[in-house]
């Protein structure tokens, strides 16, 4: 039954398990995290949800990333706020299949009872990490996309239940510990896709976090729950997928295992081979879906990435062949039908609603060549310099191309042209981002934040030969 | 539109508008919830979160009922603690309307903030106990019976929005805030019907009182939520009803005002009318919930009820008459076909089963003329003497007699009888417990926990006239 090959799966993965790749993309993805909670520190959400929770703190075991003076936390309310941060500039990472952002809720329970406990190796940190993003992308696939399609933000929705692994790992909890924690994960179902637009949709991951560690945490101290949690019938997978009817079959295949054992519940009836595919996976077999993770480049919808993308290049075209914006008369980006319908805002008011423009971000490509939170503060959107390139920015509609497409053309006054064609976007599974990319991307969140960004961000890459990673509190 | 009605007739719901049978209806469950909760303090589903999470406490500033030794938390541990022990023997109340059970999420996170924020008069709680009381009734109705049916606990997937309206209302949130307080406690759905029977379950409104106290909190210091999170496309009512056609329309009537204020989103199709008999209630008009809440006078499921009712009337009549249970050849019990489906259970192993055998319950009526936590313990279902009543007691299906009726008979070896008809159990709306059968019920729960019940008792009957709530921590 899924619940007790989730626990049983958990209990019993180890670091050797995990291919090169797996490992690579684990550290990649905690190195991507680290990045967002510093660069999401000094957000609003952020610092409301420390100034109204301080006073009601527990010991100060666990810190909150990214300040100068070390603020401490107890665990819970660290997993909170770094959660928020990590999440509120819509910078973290994504699972495509299920557009979950795994990360979030995992590392932030995670790291906040690594440092509570202590002598928490990076490969300790590791292996649970894998098994946190695992367990959520799973059970999210298993409801998807009914579950998304109905209202829950899936983020966090299956977030408590791969946060409530993640913490049975690294806790070393028994089998059928890591089952009632699942069990008491599973009963908090946090996050409904209304709260989009509001501080609450970062609230979302970071209440996840707190959500699987709480289940963590009383599941070792023999707190009892239901080992059927995921699959009964009124468990968490048929209740939050809306009644959709597969939701057994595909419960069954998602928490397979590769060695094909099968599955003893009636119930369930997907099949060994599958499983083999697609199931739980192994050294030997299996898909690790946090291999499937992907790297945003830009605090912003998905759909902009190609056009912000083509611009960045053209700045760095520009600039080669000694073009200047003044003298370009014509700019004009072909585009998929939704890129207008969600983000065709032409005059955004503010930051939040400079995420919804395309025409903002594909000016700040000309200009900076890049876009990154600054590029969507609120000075920045009311600047001149910017808002005179974002009005000359033309926008048509082309069927032809996909959502991660586009052709930006610039015309000069002599009539010569310069035209960028982007097949698939930076942070697409076809052009991922690369360690340089992700380097950069830390460096710019942190640097304003820390005094030493390329010292925190060395020794993060060197996560894996970490003794204690209650050291990335020390980061200043 | 409903999320907004709620909140402004939380900020403007005043003590004077409270009708005396409302102020007594408060003063009565919440009186209950105390009982209750001192009561299940020494539950290991208590102690064991008590263990685990001390180590996570914040300053000591609200109290953990039921103890010698004063124990205390911080507000939000003290929520979730005296939320567990107070849902935990089944014991507590019921608006049987939605079998929300409805004080617990509300009272546990109340009396923690009260005694954290100090000075909160007993009008004071009254009233945001009400209100609190009111919202997750009425969202409930909204949402009745299908949510319950897909598999939601709702007095927990409730609890949160109430609590969060009653701790919205004690620190005096604006109109603004309280709806932000609502849409973060609505993102926060906990409780999944799978978990019960196991300790979880009491985990639910305990955890609800925990969420809807952080949502207020958070509100209040200027965090963000939708102020349309019940009744937007993707908001509370939809997603969790589980696509219900009519959910939007009983939303609007039962959020509705009383004074008829018409409803401003098209898509609430409520009328007028119906918002002023059983909308959001005020001194002139609408249905005050709190009036339909009821209390249980046995911890188990209420279809046993009828038939603890007559077997203690037995135990009164047989005393009187000088009748012996040896005296008696034979047992029988005419019972609703529910009762032996849901409570059959012939030879009960431990006091969780003896909460599911009309057997075990019955004998301890005519035994002791009661059922309370302790005729549920392990060592009394084990007892010879209980068994040998439980064994001779048999049940008859009469498919004339509804659920809350039962006809016991007892014969003698002369061949006379004594029978009683039980036509509405007691603590059903029909024949409510009276406050002599409260105050009974929870000198029983709290005699073998405080050394003084009785003063205890007194208090809180005065609670509307109680300076600062922060004295009923010093009941010892």
């Amino acid at each position: 039954m899924a619940t007790q090959r989730l626990a049983s799966w958990t209990k019993s993965l180890e670091f050797a398990d995990l291919p090169d790749d797996v490992v690579r993309a684990a550290v990649r993805s905690f190195y991507n995290w680290v990045g967002c909670a510093i660069g999401g520190s000094t957000h609003p959400a952020t610092t409301i949800a420390y100034q109204c929770l301080h006073p009601l703190f527990g010991a100060p075991t666990a810190s909150l990333l990214g300040h100068h003076e070390p603020r401490k936390a107890d665990p819970q309310h660290a997993a909170l706020i770094n959660g928020i941060a990590s999440h509120v500039h819509d910078y973290d990472d994504t699972h495509l299949d299920t557009i979950i952002h795994p990360t979030g809720p995992v590392a932030s329970a995670l790291l906040a009872v690594a440092e509570w406990k202590k002598g928490v190796t990076g490969k300790d940190l590791i292996v649970a990490l894998v098994a946190g993003i695992e367990a959520e992308c799973k059970v999210g696939l298993a409801v998807w996309p009914e579950h998304y399609d109905v209202g829950w933000h899936i983020t966090s929705s299956t977030g408590s239940i791969g946060a409530a692994v993640a913490v049975s790992k690294v806790l070393s909890l028994s089998t059928s510990e890591t089952a009632h924690a699942i069990g008491l994960a599973a009963t908090q179902v946090v996050g409904l896709r209304e709260m989009f637009g509001s501080h609450t949709k970062s609230f979302h991951p970071g209440r996840a976090a707190q959500c699987g560690l709480l289940a963590a945490i009383m599941a070792q101290g023999g707190y009892t729950s239901s080992e059927q949690a995921l699959e009964a019938k009124r468990g968490w997978a048929n209740v939050v997928s809306a009644g959709k009817p597969d939701v057994q079959q595909r419960l069954a295949t998602f928490t397979g295992t590769a060695d094909g054992t099968p599955n003893e519940n009636e119930n369930e009836i997907g099949n060994g081979n599958e499983a083999t595919t697609l199931g739980l996976p192994s050294a030997q077999a299996g898909r690790w879906e946090v291999l499937r993770n992907s790297f945003k480049p830009f605090p912003c919808g998905i759909v902009i990435h190609p056009i912000i993308d083509a611009c960045a290049q053209l700045h760095v075209e520009m600039a080669q062949k000694g073009v200047k914006l003044a003298d370009v008369t014509a700019i004009t980006a072909k585009v998929h039908p939704l890129v207008l319908e969600l983000t065709g805002k032409r005059t955004p008011k503010d930051g939040l609603e400079a995420k919804f423009s395309v025409f903002h971000s594909g000016a700040c490509g000309l200009l900076f060549g890049k876009a990154t939170p600054s590029e969507y503060e609120d000075s920045v959107v009311a600047s001149a310099e910017v808002i005179a390139v974002r009005d000359r920015i033309q926008a048509e509609i082309d069927p032809t191309l996909t959502a991660d497409q586009t052709v930006v053309t610039l015309t000069m006054a002599d009539g010569q042209t310069l035209e960028k064609y982007v097949p698939h976007a930076v942070g697409s599974i076809e052009v991922p981002m690369d360690d340089a990319m992700l380097e950069k991307k830390f460096i710019d969140q942190c640097s304003k934040i820390l005094s030493n960004a390329e010292a925190a961000s060395q020794a993060l890459w060197n996560l894996e030969s970490m003794d204690d990673v209650g050291t990335i509190a020390t980061f200043r």
